[in-house]
């Protein structure tokens, strides 16, 4: 693959990016934002098809201004190039109507940042939060977005199925990790975890077994493990595979710049008893709650459905942790793995159709460690959610 | 490895931390700051020598309160735990003295999270910004760290002696890249690529061969590439390597919660000459450079230095970069991969003892594509800076 001399900045097709501009100014007109400034990758991602250093201006009209800073190749329709925040100004006077309420993305960019944009925008406009307009934009996916997520759910699947070749006896978790890390990569995972927010760290997902899972991480996360460094707390902390106990493994699913969300449940000789009831009752949740996501319904239902089942089932303890329990049961997942809608107790949100969410209903029990599977599954106009991580959801024999 | 009850949040020996916070806490009276509120995980792990959730208040007298959100086992002298940003007011009122002017990261925290800080602190508090603090602090290592710094360095450089060994016939760069990956990852690599601000994506750092490596990134790294995806556009693109023409390895060198920056130039049968006299001229660079960073010295003149024999060398049209020039020969490590004092033309930075610097003079040049090297190197109170990645300097036969 040689590197050609320039390139078209906008890779999504025209009909694709009308699609997401016209949900978005929608999103725009009901906030009464004349226009926003976006700057964040994952925002970039999803109105180029592409990540580059700079920002995209859009009026509520659906005009459009590409402000380039690197790589400074990129060319086509509507691109400007800039040096910094500061040339923005005069580039897009003229080419969009005047906007009296600006849009930024203030849970994304620095104080810094936003403190020059604003200095930039001057003192007549107000400056409002495009982080939730973008959220809702993005938490509903085209058809096209559904596809490349469906793609990456299709090669998850694959690198999932092969860990039995993967392992070997006597690996620790960490081991067993570093050969899916390896598997996964040759299977063409990006690597790259893209959360929203900023202080969630996490490598390429983690491998949990034993007493670890119930060590909290510094995260809202379903499962937490100590880690292999104080530097980065949470996963894989070097313990040895035992028979007879659940290994959870919850990887990157980023193939295609959207990614799946999927946990399984693999054992070293036959599972205990216990671990085989709940990694059952936990593929019921997902069951039941996939049934539930129609349309409509509401988030929180949708989080009850998970916690009523668990109780009714004397697991309400060890649901989503044992030492923590994380306030989710699922969440969005796309361009970044905490998206909306929010599987949660209060959460606000009602689902649409073309939704993507992860459902990750876990357990964490004292002397057994975790035991739970999680599946991505597309919200449909008519019937249940449909999945698209396809591994077994059995807990699948190492050896 | 099981989970304790209860573990100690400060992980730093008291003297350790007596020498951080005495640093910094000069720095913030110089800076007419009173107190600062970090929350930073890079920060936090420089001030505790573990990442968490949630905050360290630190007052201009070295008064700390340690304001815990997650998690909650964290315990210790100065301990308090939060649930949200609003509860740390009364918490800290009483524990230190009053501020005038309290410091916040504002060049890494987000808009949102200012603005929630800022309100929790009162109208009587002016903020100010803790960043470049914080950069300042950072910038000389204490012995500790640089002993963990030596120790990612022997890490990082055992790695490297056996990429040879990794390497099979008919490779492309990524599949030598994941080789790499998981071989770091055995060394006990912990993966996570920490930087300074929050556009720079990459994952695990980069191989660059053929014309590859004259692709622009996004970013302003030394080295581009194309990348696989347009979702994370940089480092390696599927190119094949090709006998005779340089691969450039720069992977992650992050073993200790401190990263080294290394890269070394690798070759399939002989290199071509013109690869040879490359790669030698920025070893000579480099020991130039290292010969004369010492305390005193300034920033730019180190670059001056760089610039200087390059274009004496007739390879000024290829240093560090030829589509895109990277407008530095170095930069600061350590927790992040920029830090400071940065070596470029306009850099005001001067050098001290306990400095820790990546110099990296690259050239790219059509037709052969990437040739040069990278050293870590500790800038000492007397003689040179002292190399800290040991990897042979020649290029290095893959076959």
């Amino acid at each position: 693959m040689e590197s050609k001399l320039e390139e078209q900045l906008q890779l999504l097709p025209a009909a694709e990016l009308d699609r997401r501009i016209a949900r978005m100014t929608g999103i725009m007109r009901r906030a009464g934002v004349d226009a926003v400034l976006i700057g964040d990758n994952a925002n970039l991602f999803y109105l180029t098809g592409r990540v580059f250093c700079g920002y995209i201006y859009i009026d509520a009209n659906g005009g459009v201004s590409y402000l380039v800073r690197r790589p400074g190749h990129l060319l086509g329709g509507d691109v400007l190039h800039i040096r910094k925040i500061e040339d923005i100004a005069s580039l897009i006077a003229g080419r969009h109507p005047d906007a009296a309420v600006v849009g930024l993305e203030l849970d994304a960019l620095s104080w810094t940042t936003v403190s020059r944009i604003s200095a930039m925008l001057g003192d007549k406009v107000a400056v409002a939060n495009a982080s939730d307009i973008m959220r809702r934009t993005r938490a509903v996916k085209t058809d096209a977005e559904i596809a490349l997520m469906r793609a990456s759910g299709v090669k998850q699947t694959q690198v999932y199925n092969a860990i039995p070749h993967l392992y070997q006896d006597g690996m620790t978790d960490i081991e067993l990790q570093i050969e899916i890390e390896r598997a996964l990569r040759l299977g063409g995972c990006l690597g790259q975890f893209r959360t929203a927010g900023q202080t969630m760290e996490l490598y390429m997902g983690s491998v949990l077994t034993g007493d670890n899972a119930d060590a909290p991480s510094p995260y809202d996360f379903a499962m937490g493990g100590a880690g292999l460094h104080p530097s980065l707390p949470v996963g894989a902390n070097g313990s040895i595979i035992k028979p007879h106990r659940p290994v959870m493994i919850d990887m990157n699913g980023n193939f295609t710049g959207y990614m799946t969300d999927m946990t399984r449940c693999y054992v070293v000789d036959s599972a205990a008893a216990e671990a085989v009831r709940l990694n059952r009752l936990s593929a019921d949740i997902c069951a039941a709650v996939a049934d539930a996501a129609r349309p409509g319904a509401k988030a929180s239902d949708l989080y009850n459905i998970a916690l009523t089942m668990a109780e009714a089932a004397g697991a309400g303890e060890w649901f989503m942790g044992h030492r923590y329990h994380a306030g989710f049961v699922g969440h969005g997942v796309g361009i970044e793995v905490n998206e909306l809608p929010v599987l949660a107790p209060r959460s606000r949100d009602v689902l649409e159709a073309g939704n993507t969410i992860a459902v990750e209903p876990k357990f964490v029990v004292p002397g057994l460690g975790a035991v739970g599977i999680e599946n991505t599954y597309v919200v449909c106009a008519d019937g249940p959610a449909r999945r698209i991580t396809d591994a077994s959801e059995e807990i699948i024999s190492l050896r």
